[in-house]
């Protein structure tokens, strides 16, 4: 079949593979969309990051060449042995969580922060970008009727929102800042909706991407024009009461700390290159917080049941679809140059 | 009177001054005994900080030169008009944090954090470093029996500790590291033990001050010998519950980052001069969190009870008491050149 692999830093190649047979505890996929994600974007120009190169993964076995695509739905063609939950016809999306279910950490329940922690799609076992694919039973979250397999395929990159805004200090009726709307940020500003926020302040360069925001009723704000700090506290009177930092820029971490209120918190969602400067007093002279998550766990059923009631369409946030043939040029390399993507879907049936 | 002042940096002197005068809804107190805070040294050394300079403070109406000194305690000389709460005798410590009872914060309780908060000893009013105080009735506590007028004057850097370990996420059975065995540092280490604290670690270049931490019962970490980071994170399997950053260097700031368990915290004690970088992938993969406290706010009575509890001891914080007349040689400068002082107390009755 043909899958899409990461060899090397800008060097992804559609490759004929072998198609995944299943195994025991598994069951096969038959894909039908999976996302591109910004790490993948990350994998393609300045990986690897999380991909094994020379040592495999410690879990999967697996280094590079690896299939990519961690973000899919798609329909069960065969079932393992052992797997009594599911069946042919089944209609499901992938947890791509690869843990060991005996370390410290998934022991207490915290299985995305499992220090061997990888990415089905990353890490090895198989990926998204394929035709096919072989899954644990443990990682499926079966469709709801209403939520088709587009809307199948976001619920990997939703959770990570839902997770994010969980993890967080929000509560129903608060104020918040999300700063950054590309894909997550969006996701983000669609959770809050659904968390029951007050006012959502997008802090975002790309008028494209304000506009997106403002769709979904975040009030935007241009940090070109105006200082966006100043601007959150003067129309909040004090500050957020939580800021999400979706950018992964420094000087944003800084601006996403000073514009929340006494006792507020900064929510770090995005995953960096490197360190930033904060300045401490701002922190304590508040008594604020700072955190930050990573993934998600627990969480893909509710995001599920919000698309049931609505949430997270798939018009809002996918700008276009490609085929599997194509994922390079009109996938990976269109990201790159059109800043009023935001996510575009592959399909190996296109 | 003599009283201490702070003129300009590096200039402070003991001037003539003249003796203050109760007022309605103040006591005149008798100092008995003022600790040299680490934010007296720094005024010195490199203020203005908090002192006002030019522009008055905006709630005392004071500005330099004013009088230092705003941990300590003594005795009611002198009972003002609308006072019914105490009397002449009454042995007191104070709580020296002045705010707009008006402010958002303020009216939310938070009345440290209110936007024009200064400290009485700093922003004008009086100060600790004299003979005679006037003191609004609202800043007293009175001293339980069993409490000194010396152990009265740890009341308020230990309410710092306190209020550090209260508003933490650590918990009664959980492991700790404290950073820096300072006055701060030290009294925070006592705090963890009220507390209930299993193990203490506390990380400390000086001998001196190791040896403090060590009686106190901490295991003592000599960073220029290991690797405190990987030194803790060994001993503890995996990291501490909170971690007390109560040293002010940015290199500091990210081992007490590094050191904390998944879903940890890092609690920020000190007061900075700038910024620090930190690695935000390291907050986010343990989705850990960083916090901070400036003060202390509804604390000073628990503090006293730990006290008469036999917590916060004389003995185990001061190191030496100087008369008010030889404050600056014997007080300040001391401090600055020997690194096994902890906490000073100057009285003007020597």
């Amino acid at each position: 079949m043909q899958a899409l692999r990461w060899h090397n830093t800008k060097d992804i190649r559609l490759d004929e593979v072998e198609t995944p047979s299943v195994a025991p505890g598994r069951v096969k996929i038959k894909i039908k969309w999976c996302g591109i994600c910004g790490t993948d974007l990350h994998e393609y120009l300045a990986g690897p990051i999380f991909i094994p190169v020379g040592t495999p993964h410690p879990l999967t076995g697996d280094k590079a060449p690896v299939i990519l695509g961690h973000e899919f739905a798609g329909e069960i063609v065969e079932v393992g042995d052992g797997v009594s939950d599911y069946r042919v016809g089944d209609r499901v999306t992938v947890e791509p969580i690869i843990n060991d279910p005996d370390s410290k950490a998934s022991r207490q329940g915290l299985y995305n922060l499992c220090d061997k922690m990888g990415f089905y799609g990353l890490a090895g076992m198989g990926g998204g970008f394929s035709e096919y694919a072989s899954v644990p039973a443990s990682m499926l979250h079966r469709l709801p009727d209403s939520v088709s397999y587009q809307q199948g395929a976001l619920a990997e990159p939703a959770s990570v929102a839902v997770h994010a805004v969980r993890q967080s200090r929000f509560k129903m009726g608060n104020k918040a800042a999300v700063f950054g709307a590309g894909p997550i940020g969006l996701l983000v500003i669609e959770a809050l909706k659904a968390a029951g926020a007050q006012e959502i302040y997008a802090v975002e360069l790309s008028p494209q991407r304000r506009e997106r925001a403002a769709a979904l009723g975040a009030k935007v704000i241009d940090p070109a024009q105006v200082d966006a700090v100043e601007e959150i506290i003067a129309r909040t009177d004090g500050g957020v009461d939580v800021a999400y930092e979706v950018t992964g820029v420094p000087k944003v971490l800084e601006q996403s700390i000073d514009c929340v209120r006494i006792q507020g918190e900064t929510m770090i969602v995005s995953v960096w290159e490197g360190d930033a400067p904060i300045l401490p007093n701002n922190v304590l002279m508040k008594e604020s917080h700072i955190t930050g998550i990573i993934g998600y766990r627990n969480v893909f059923p509710a995001t599920l049941a919000l698309m049931e009631q609505g949430y997270f369409k798939v018009e809002d946030f996918v700008t276009k679809k490609v085929a599997l043939a194509n994922v390079i040029e009109e996938g990976f390399e269109t990201l790159l140059k059109e800043k009023d993507q935001v996510k575009i879907l592959v399909s190996p049936e296109q």
